[in-house]
């Protein structure tokens, strides 16, 4: 089992452990004619599809091509995106993808932007900073 | 890749181009705490949870423990249950577990009962008969 498949399997009790139902995808999208989000959860109040990704990096590029399947498959299943990234030493931070930075090709996500964080029980809240 | 592999593929296709977006599940279940469907779709305004199943026979039974699993991830996500039976030189039908004949231990779809079938842009509608 890969370092982002234990990180993801990780973050998917803690969804769950949050409140939400978590359907995760297969680890491989080989073949697949139509997008689906690495996970897709929903408490019955709101619903997100997540596409994840770990780094031992300060800095995660998500391809913009990666982001448009993601917003194509939410807007017809009646989902919101959301980017989960876990950057090493840290837990789980969410980025709606319209509050990260662009460059031509990529959104960005630096260890310092301020996100959403998981709270047991309560779903996600703003991320605290000293 | 297996026949209930392609069969399920398939299906995934189908549901796409009956308006639903499509999330499939990894084909195995192993070591997975909490339970998911093997596919769940929603096309914004309905969303169903779906376990599938492919038989050469003409009955399929479907274990009261799988259901109760698929209820209970049902009514955390806010989706509606569906058992999706594909018989040989048919197509796909599908049934709300409600609607389903059980034994001791098992919900039983037989092959001349009446369901739903998928149709193109629509979505589901009540299968016709002869």
């Amino acid at each position: 089992m890969g370092k982002g498949t234990r990180a993801e399997r990780e973050l998917a009790n803690m969804l769950w452990e949050s409140g939400f139902a978590v359907m995760r995808s297969p680890a491989s999208g080989a073949g697949r004619k139509h997008p689906q989000p690495d996970i897709l959860i929903s408490n019955g109040d709101r619903a997100y599809g997540i596409d994840t990704k770990s780094s031992s990096e300060d800095l995660v590029y998500i391809s913009k091509k990666e982001v448009a399947n993601l917003e194509e498959f939410c807007e017809k299943f009646g989902c919101e995106p959301m980017l989960g990234v876990r950057f090493d030493w840290e837990g789980w931070v969410f980025f709606k993808p319209e509050n990260c930075e662009t460059t031509e090709n990529s959104y960005k996500v630096s260890r310092d932007k301020v996100g959403l964080v998981l709270e047991e029980g309560v779903g996600f809240r703003k991320q605290e900073t000293l």
